[in-house]
């Protein structure tokens, strides 16, 4: 004890245990976030103790009656944390022992807290991966289906931010749908990895490797840097200079010395967001580098990380649908104007480039002399037809396969 | 508005605002770790103003004691915060507002909040520095103080792992206070950007650089990266293979299972700190990469990041010393047998070598058949005399060094 | 031009162009290492538009010819490049032109630049993913065989590093070649990826998308991670303190000066090399992020990276085969011992622990007082038989795993 | 040896050494850049052992002479390479040894190669950091220069990419010659680090630590974010939508496709650079973290990431350098055209204001309707003349304190 072998050089406290040395080590401040999946987690492993004969159906039944119990509290928010509580998994024991006495102590046969700490979180991230499935889906849903609704609409396409050929707004919209495609691979392999179907093939490995959390971890870096190539795309398109979309009230704030600007905040934090979710990736790996194997305390850097990181993807993935539900755009009242033109030039039977400046400013004011470079825009358009270009065939071709493809993850 | 403009496709909420953009967007869950500061800025400003002419001096000393009571209310646990107050200088302005009515206006007058926003943080910060400061003199001096008191401990060298030259345990300990320096050198940086005798020269660069922030990112990464490695040594060294070193009850935790098991927690945690350090700087540098110049929503991340790198040091510092300063080396019985050996020699007047190993063993069960070995290890360690190397005067000088290094910077 | 606007202020150069930009923006220093898909490509590209109508049968049996012959020229090492070939597309083509002549230029037909980068790079890794595997399942078939040969040979578990229970050398084997395994899956979503029977479903994410590169990068980085555990256990086993293993000559360097250290060079380098890989990746991640969509030159830095990181990862590989196929370990000495003592015991008619110390020792002189011991530890290590486990019927059942694993891999 | 012991599993080569692993091992493909610096070190160790007695002044010729030979050799490109050189301080003794037989082996006394290698590299960067600070000098000074020229040149301010408050030109060229500064700092205390005037504390720390390397991979991090954001700046003005700023031809490229285009190649490849610097400082930390104390062959890996950090900066440096200094603007024609209203109101003795339109346009067609806003838009900026801000007075101040620190650094 430290109090017997006394320190010798500048110590800070007297008695056994540094008490900031405590602090360090507790893992509880973030950790109760898996008090839902330890006692799930719990409940299992006393069917199999029954099961397996070390359990008696009596103690199987007192002990799940007990666990039911700490849930209730929990989702009551009557759980008390005690002092020494230093994790979840201590927290529950110990209420389940006060709750139902010394059978609660049966729970720990054959069960290592490393394994339990590892099962724990898996289970944890195959909800919240599922969760965050979802609220990807609904973007990639939404950025579809206002691509289908505003198929017609046109604005100029860029490479190296300089103006190259004419592009369907929804060809740009659809390259940030199809780019949002990593979850539906990578899901698949934590879905694999987690739905406990398959056994862990190795007791050390087990309770030691960290890839389904890295991995985890890196699918969110990968997403973040594509939404923040689209936040980065639309901050411009929104510039007074470029003028091209009109971000919702809802999603920008106002400055009271400049009433004019309207400020793309959720913008520019969906874009800085890619930087704080790589570097929890990068932390990671960094701490996993170099760890000698099986077990070592290094490995509880993992759960902030990961409960961080999911917090952030799920705010991001709605105030990206929220961004894109309600984004005006100019360009689609030019595309109703012209419609309107279509109309009128039916009706009096004469081609489109044959309606005079005139008759076309009774449609609308956004026709001006140079009328007839936008009937050849939307011929260049259409040149670009093969699959994958910006073309109307083309455009409602990609629509069709992302539809496939959300439909196909949904199953 | 959203309302009035209509939302198009698949939104969630029906309103003006969404409330997860409200709360995404929202910094005052952490940064009402600035009300001090911000308080202390405003006092500032206001007389100022003042000064300025754009206060009276009865306005002055309205606002000084209204702000004088917003950090009472802070202090005292009783400031309430109000759904709308979206970062603490919001807070802190409305709470003014309510104490003393309009005056608290004028504080507004030719101050944007983008400046607010960063003059609080190198406040914060300049603070946190001076408390981290201390912190690692603590370390060092501890190690300093170990180092001296125990000197004539010997110990094997390795370099690749592999044992090379037997080595003073000072001189160990000396390349680790030695390597703790950054601070010294990087806290000169800080505090000559945050003491604010200069003035920053360029109001654009003044609103969006934020390299005091990641400087003292790096310098805690740097200072980490220190840190786990020596960790790694110690954890090496305290494994019943080495068993050089025995770490203390309050820094290691025990096994239910496995009672003669004393897992070095505390240093594994150390270790695995610098992967989370060294990933907000990594995050913070992504961030910044690439932003257009002057303010950017984006820069808001810098805040979290070095609020919890603070955090982060502040236990790793505090912990190490306690590590330090209560850990037990066997080496260090082994120097006080000889010690008793050279006393006996003295006493007989014989040669050290002369004794016999059954005279040398009433001293202790340490000396055993290769003795002559012992006197040579010893021997060895006394060649390495050029400054910087293992010999007893340059371990001596080296403690010196460092003395006059803490010294300095104390000053 | 800059030689006419004139240059006002500070300039190094006068003329139309900078020649340090020149060589900042050439690629061809490392994008050569393409030459070979780049003409594979350009002949797929000719028949295409062949079959289209766009080039008759004999312009393209013209261009078939021509792109031969320049690979000819690489492969004999004849191709010369000229100082204007900026990168290797350039320069095939270039060199296309001067043999067949006007024809070449026939090949641009609807051909952007920047999908034939990203083509080139696709086909590229295909190849490389390919060999690499080929080269993970060299190591992981050296773990496997070892593995089987060896699974009687038992020594210390560890968890933080202290003393655990006994566990089979075997189990320590499969732990790595199982953490291995992201290849597995990865490679999948890259053969997915690159195998061309899909079409990118959006030109505008097809040139300016890097998830490719990205999720190899990562695979390499996470793969690092682990195969820097493996060394660092096999660095701390093959320490005096441990002597659980020796490295070969041919993977470790001696010393001068101590000639009896055995430096584990090997190992070092690459725990080291998960650093460098990983920074690619993050330097990769860190390029993309915020950039606007489509094209821009900041892209080009992918190829550097994967050129390197495929470099490091074929090294490694091999290096670590190496490594595993030609480690000594004085434990299987020991399994050898007692399996001579099994045979006496036999051959006696005597229960194995009722031989003598002195029968025993006519065996080898690894036994000595603890012989008892010894028959504990093989006892312990039997309890763990659950599938994971240490056990020998699990142990076996992993190394079946495991090579249903590489067999599904080559399939 | 490999080839006594057998090798037993799976492996690729028969015989004492994989050589594979030797040229995994060996460094001479980088770390001949060392060659100078490394002769360097030993002319002066040489010296240093005649000083001590341990070397004849005339053994001390000999090698000073046959080192001299060597440097020679490489300067010309005579330096044979042999096989077994696997680093460059073996092939500079090798070659040594050759020219002057085996007195060559006496500069062997008493020092070790791991300080060998680390005094070279800090010899190195004493060099490197000498030329990248008088690179980064060439731009600020290049930056001022036109600050100073232009300073009546005005445009549009922005926050969150939103027009705010018109600005100086001159303004925004100092946010960035001043975000340019962290080299000025950080050289003070490299330079202190690498003068040599002090000796390093503790030979454990001196072969082990690389801070000055990551300090330096820092240093440029940090730099080439503050370059990447000036990057994305000017790719921005130069769009066609922004038309602020016009890239000469020296630093753009065309498309063939598209004449009209001109690409910011230049530009974008310096903000992609930021990713690659920083993955090495990255890559850098992680390869440091959590190594067991002393030299490890890790340690190798700092070179590549110096050179290749050291080259990148330096062609980013000269073409920020040159992009600077060719920059058109199309405001500064506007402002020539401004003069020259001043000129003829002042000659038709008239207020500014009181100039008609059409007097106006026979001095440029630059005037147009709302030439009272350009009189406005000077107003405006002149407000802001507290130090730091866009008044001409307070730019004026800023250029004179940016040229004191350059200045100050040459001194």
């Amino acid at each position: 004890m430290a109090s017997e072998s006394g320190k010798l050089w500048g110590g800070r406290f007297v008695g056994a245990v540094d008490p900031i040395m405590e602090k360090f080590n507790a893992s509880i401040a973030y950790d109760r976030h898996l008090w839902e999946v330890d006692v799930q987690g719990s409940k299992a492993y006393s069917r199999a103790l029954e099961k397996a004969g070390l359990l008696t159906k009596a103690e199987m039944e007192q002990i799940l009656r007990g666990l039911d119990k700490v849930a209730e509290e929990w989702t009551q928010g009557t759980f008390k944390l005690n002092p020494n509580d230093e994790d979840i998994h201590t927290a529950n024991e110990r209420r389940l022992k006060e709750l139902i006495g010394e059978t609660a102590g049966k729970l720990h046969t054959g069960r290592s807290r490393n394994d339990q700490v590892v099962t724990d979180l898996r289970l944890w991230m195959r909800q919240t991966c599922s969760t965050l499935s979802a609220l990807l889906r609904d973007l990639i849903s939404t950025m579809v289906d206002r691509a289908e609704a505003e198929h017609d609409v046109l604005f100029p396409g860029y490479t190296h931010l300089q103006r190259a050929q004419p592009i369907r707004w929804s060809h740009w919209i659809l390259s940030g749908a199809i780019a949002g495609n990593p979850l539906g691979v990578d899901r698949e392999l934590l879905r694999a990895e987690l739905n406990f179907g398959a056994i862990t093939l190795n007791s050390m490995d087990a309770t030691s490797e960290r890839d389904f959390v890295a991995e985890f971890l890196f699918w969110a870096s990968l997403c973040m840097t594509h939404l923040s190539r689209m936040a980065e795309d639309l901050i411009l398109y929104g510039t007074k200079e470029f003028s091209f979309v009109q971000l919702s009230d809802a999603y920008s704030t106002g400055s009271s010395l400049m009433p004019q600007k309207k400020n793309p905040d959720s913008l520019e934090l969906i874009r800085s967001k890619a930087g704080r979710v790589f570097g929890r990736c990068a932390g990671l790996l960094m701490t996993l580098k170099g760890l000698p194997s099986t077990y070592n305390k290094d490995l509880q850097e993992d759960k902030e990380a990961v409960f961080e990181v999911s917090d952030t993807m799920s705010a991001v993935l709605q105030v990206a649908t929220g961004i894109i539900s309600t984004l005006q755009m100019p360009f689609r009242q030019a595309h109703e104007a012209s419609g309107k033109a279509v109309f009128m030039a039916e009706t009096k039977g004469v081609a489109l480039n044959q309606l005079s400046l005139q008759e076309l400013q009774t449609i609308s004011p956004l026709f001006s002399g140079d009328v007839s470079r936008v009937w050849d825009y939307g011929h260049s358009v259409e040149q670009y037809s093969a699959l994958g270009g910006t073309a109307r065939s083309s455009v409602d071709w990609q629509i069709g396969q992302v539809r496939a493809l959300l439909r196909a993850q949904q199953a």
